[in-house]
């Protein structure tokens, strides 16, 4: 199995990675950038292209695209000599972005991805999408060598992943920051909430959200939420936060 | 070192295991009912009362409120007779609810329990004070015995620290409970995110969230962000949390 990769971001730095840990062979890179493709290439054994015809295009080949979302239906229409498969990694573009070429599909990693940060690729989930099974066939053998997690996911289902990935991943996040906002001003580390954050998302690892819910929302504590916005007092916006998921929470 | 404990409800459960495996005896527990304080007495090899007198009340020992906050400023008049020092374990309750006794301080372990789960104690912070500087000197040699990580943190701070945490761990189930629910009306399994929930706490482990800040709001992807908010139009308040979440991101 060859594969090559356009791109050279987050996703296509760690997955060319990946790749060559599993011993698949990355051919070719290209990338907006010529430099950033060498960067890469370099990094995992594999040769740099600066146009995009260069590709080898063999039917057994598979040809990754991961590139920023709206660029993936620009790239798409220069793509169709390419005998292989094709198929981009973004959580939130349809199939049919790809639907002018011979053998397509999606390869999506669910997960959050740092330029600085290794990923354990084997216990990232892989969401998976062809025109056709014997792509599908293709796609999922090579998912399957990087990960143990490998899903059929449609479009339809993707889009509201993707969605799901905000509320799991995007707002956790910002909801750190605020905490780490609040601590700083009392002169408090965010050290010491850092056990707590792990522990959460730690919980539901096993159990779900709904039966480990804690807090004095979920107890209807409305002595403790009192106290609570009286303290955000100086903070309107994230005294709105407060009352609408404490009111949420509280619905139950 | 010899600790009694009044309570029997998670916090003192896991307390009293913790101070077992660190070979510091626990010596009386007493509960609301007493059939619970027998329970967790015989796992800890305690002894459980039927009265807070019977409570040994020697100067070097060291007694744990670990009930309701509510109920802090109920039982605290019943223990003017001790003569150790009296702490308890609430984030939100004023080291003052203690004020008549004659040491005393608090203790509070900065993490979320739950009765089922086995957790490390060695790594939960342990948020400190007294009414004096004895006493606060004993607590700190427990707490160390227990924990690598022991705070000062007065009662001020420590309102901030109880709010705080809400933001850093109640809220982000809540919406952990949100991308479950997106998922399952599409008949996606809430295991495709697990790994993103967790690697999303991973990530603040090292880095502050403002650092790490993903999503289509930070990247001001106004295209997604429609998308996303077309997908919620059936789920009026899921849709006001997230416009509300993004657009305070969007802020930076």
């Amino acid at each position: 199995m060859i594969v090559s990769i356009i791109g050279s971001g987050n996703v296509a730095t760690h997955l060319a990675k990946a790749l060559k840990t599993v011993n698949v062979q990355v051919l070719n890179i290209w990338s907006n950038r010529f430099e950033n493709a060498q960067a890469l290439a370099q990094e995992v054994d594999a040769q740099a292209v600066s146009e995009l015809a260069e590709i080898a295009a063999d039917e057994s080949n598979i040809l990754l695209i991961s590139i920023k979302d709206d660029a993936i239906a620009e790239v798409a229409p220069k793509l169709t000599a390419y005998n292989g498969i094709i198929a981009h990694t973004s959580g939130s573009v349809n199939l049919a972005a790809l639907g002018g070429l011979k053998n397509y599909g999606v390869f999506y990693p669910l997960q959050t991805f740092s330029k600085q940060k290794e990923v354990d690729f084997s216990i990232i989930p892989l969401c998976l999408e062809a025109s056709n099974a014997a792509a599908l066939g293709k796609l999922k053998h090579l998912a399957n060598l990087l990960s143990k997690h490998c899903y059929d996911v449609d479009s339809e289902q993707r889009k509201t992943l993707h969605l799901a990935a905000v509320f799991a991943c995007n707002f956790p996040n910002y909801l750190y920051g605020i905490a780490q906002k609040l601590l700083a001003q009392h002169q408090l580390d965010f050290e010491l909430i850092r056990p707590l954050i792990a522990e959460t998302a730690n919980k539901v690892q096993t159990a779900l959200p709904v039966n480990v819910q804690t807090g004095p929302a979920i107890r209807n504590d409305e002595h403790t939420l009192t106290k609570h916005e009286g303290l955000l007092q100086g903070h309107p916006e994230w005294l709105t936060i407060y009352k609408l998921l404490s009111e949420e929470i509280k619905k139950g």
